[in-house]
């Protein structure tokens, strides 16, 4: 009997996680759509087959929608930010780690969820500007904040050679993400294969080291 | 009596040029503000102090009023890609004159009305798909393309020593634009001065010519 309420209550959380993501991924794709403005929650409810009731269950009202979408993203910045200190930590192949590591970099950012967000979120940056500006912090910030600090602890065992370890890190992620990420912002996200990404990601990695490995 | 007749057709063509130009850059701060579906023909006129029927004179809707808005922006690319070409044709100096374009670059890109128009059509690319495509291959894709083109013929006289101008194109230009221009997406544009631009051109032509300078 208890198991039975147990595993009842499970599926009802798990109903209402389920729902919870069909209302976020259709106000998604209508905000893309339409923009912030042209958005209505009823179409919200409409498109992802629920009840306006449910979706004002989970959420307030339109900008709060808006915003646990922007910061749903952040929390995969958050997981690359501990894959880079574990991966750069230890290193004894800092060529084949960081390779590693630019192509799981460029593979996490280059793909549909993400640049949707952030198509969608410059478009609203004016009229939600310090949301822009947490999801600025939270995500590319944090991710470059990061490098550089392993860069620095790496230059500090002589495997990198560099003064600034910020503009480092700017310059790797931006040798790896630049053009794909600008290209995505004009022409959605069907530009590249995977093959494609892990190129990019190989030879941003080669002109990194050839400016800031061990001579 | 000509001169007098010549000199107020020129005034009256100056007051309609003064117009059109009022009107795009009203027109440009509403669409930023409200987005495109959020903004009026009928506010535009207000904001630029002049008459609707104005406003029809010089364009026919607002779709038209959008698309000249966006497509005024890529006459600037225009002019940098003559720029490079001429910069780098006959260079004897490429250090010194690659440091010099890139300065101009990143000067020309990070600057208050391309920026505006960059996060106002990234905005507005779901709706507006074939005028992002002509923007992107007009302005940014031009740009590396004359880079790309500039330096297969460097390479050509061994001052770059590249196999692939057009990836060499892109790391150049993504290390000079990259960080500038992904923060004033999320952030508008009060982000530098410009000896920080000028500083960030320098470092950037620094790991280009560490990876793709002659030896």
């Amino acid at each position: 009997m208890t198991e039975q309420v147990t595993a009842e209550r499970r599926d009802g959380e798990s109903r209402s996680a389920r729902k919870r993501r069909a209302i976020m991924e259709a106000a998604t794709t209508l905000f893309l759509r339409n923009g912030y403005l042209g958005t209505s929650m009823d179409e919200v409810a409409a498109l992802a087959a629920v009840s306006k009731q449910t979706v004002y269950k989970h959420f307030a009202d339109k900008e709060r929608l808006f915003t646990d979408i922007v910061l749903g993203v952040t929390d995969m910045a958050g997981e690359f930010v501990e894959d880079v200190t574990r991966t750069l930590r230890d290193t004894d192949d800092l060529e084949k780690d960081l390779g590693a590591l630019a192509r799981r970099y460029v593979i996490s950012v280059v793909r549909p969820p993400v640049l949707q967000l952030r198509r969608l979120l410059v478009g609203e940056a004016a009229r939600f500007p310090e949301l822009a500006r947490t999801y600025h912090e939270r995500a590319p910030e944090r991710t470059v904040a990061a490098l550089a600090a392993s860069f620095q602890r790496l230059a500090g065992r002589g495997l990198l050679r560099l003064d600034d370890p910020l503009l480092a890190a700017n310059h790797f992620a931006y040798l790896i993400l630049g053009m794909p990420l600008n290209r995505a912002m004009f022409r959605g996200d069907d530009g590249f294969t995977r093959a494609e990404l892990e190129h990019l990601a190989d030879e941003g990695v080669r002109v990194f080291l050839a400016a800031y490995g061990r001579r």
